[in-house]
């Protein structure tokens, strides 16, 4: 950014790593920096020390990996009103945040802290599939609910997952747990028009009976 | 945001912190969190210091209100090099980068923080107008440039500081500087059929001499 020589030196700095942000380039940077000399310092500092108190106090469950605070299990694994017998594997923590606020689920999770992309150089081994397949080989679980995204990644994880979980499932000798994915088909309060042919194909195919939510048919 | 319950405090601190940034929801500060937990803690670390920093070590220059390192008179008004006969008034800190990139201006700032906005609160007395008046009526400045945008709250902003200096070089017995305004016109580049009639009818009134930049005519 040139018009910057004249400028303090410790602005630079922090546009530098401000805009090491996603989504935040130089010029918004330096935005959010000017607002921060124009606020109080208190709310500076406030910022300053949450983002130091949050990458040294937050880590990964051992259990799930979804974010906990360091060192412990996190609150929904370490919940004993919670399924432990049932596995959401779901892509990201942010995923994990989307099924609780549904208030539908109450297993637990797996985070795999993304698909399998080879375009995008993520392979299975910087994934948590491993740690998966070791989980649902221990015996207790019942159900592995691939919530994974309906893409073509997502569907090729799920394809690696089940064969994964199959083989350590055979080596340790204990039930294949029954393995479900999330429904497909048109999305609630989207107007069928704009519904892709084969999203309506497929939940055309899938159709279920009709409930009235009365008589419960 | 429903969901978060089972999150870690100190995520939904950190979330709380960066989202009273402008132009940042709590999505947005959940997916920012997010990405600092997966980048090392040496990255995190850089962004809270480099916050810190800018808020405890940038303050604003004494002379003509542009940030500087803090208590020191900023790089530009300390440059025995720049006219300091001529000061530009802008609005913010962002119009003097702005006008430091062209290259094409040598004299020094005044920056009065805004403009006059009834509507959003801001009035006179919040804006650094009373020492502006001061500068002009030094008796060393020869030419005060109103850099301000042209708009409503600009047009106004300028009707108000012009008063203001000639009531205060009037007060001290001094000759009242040059006062110019920035050129307004269709704005180079741009297509001519997208100007607004406005600007289009400003600029047929304020013509200028064709100049063919060989000849020099």
């Amino acid at each position: 950014m040139s018009g910057t020589d004249n400028f303090p030196p410790l602005l630079d700095k922090a546009i530098t790593e401000i805009s090491r942000l996603p989504g935040i380039g130089r010029k918004t940077a330096l935005r959010l920096a000017l607002h921060l000399l124009r606020r109080p310092v208190t709310e500076a500092d406030a910022l300053s020390n949450a983002i130091s108190e949050l990458r040294h106090g937050v880590g990964y469950c051992p259990e799930c990996h979804n974010i906990t605070t360091a060192s412990e299990t996190c609150a929904i694994c370490a919940n004993p009103m919670r399924d432990h017998s049932t596995i959401c594997v779901v892509e990201t923590v942010r995923d994990v945040l989307s099924i609780e606020s549904t208030g539908q689920y109450g297993g637990v999770y797996h985070v795999l802290g993304g698909v399998i992309s080879p375009l995008d150089g993520i392979g299975p081994d910087v994934l948590e599939i491993d740690s998966l397949a070791e989980r649902a080989s221990s015996g207790t679980v019942k159900e592995i609910i691939m919530g994974l995204s309906p893409t073509m990644e997502g569907d090729t994880t799920c394809f690696y997952l089940y064969r994964k979980i199959a083989a350590a499932v055979t080596a340790h000798g204990v039930k294949m747990p029954s393995v479900t994915q999330l429904a497909r088909g048109v999305a609630v309060g989207n107007e069928l028009e704009y519904t892709d042919e084969l999203t309506l194909g497929r939940s055309l195919q899938a159709r279920t009976a009709y409930n009235d939510g009365i008589n419960g048919n």
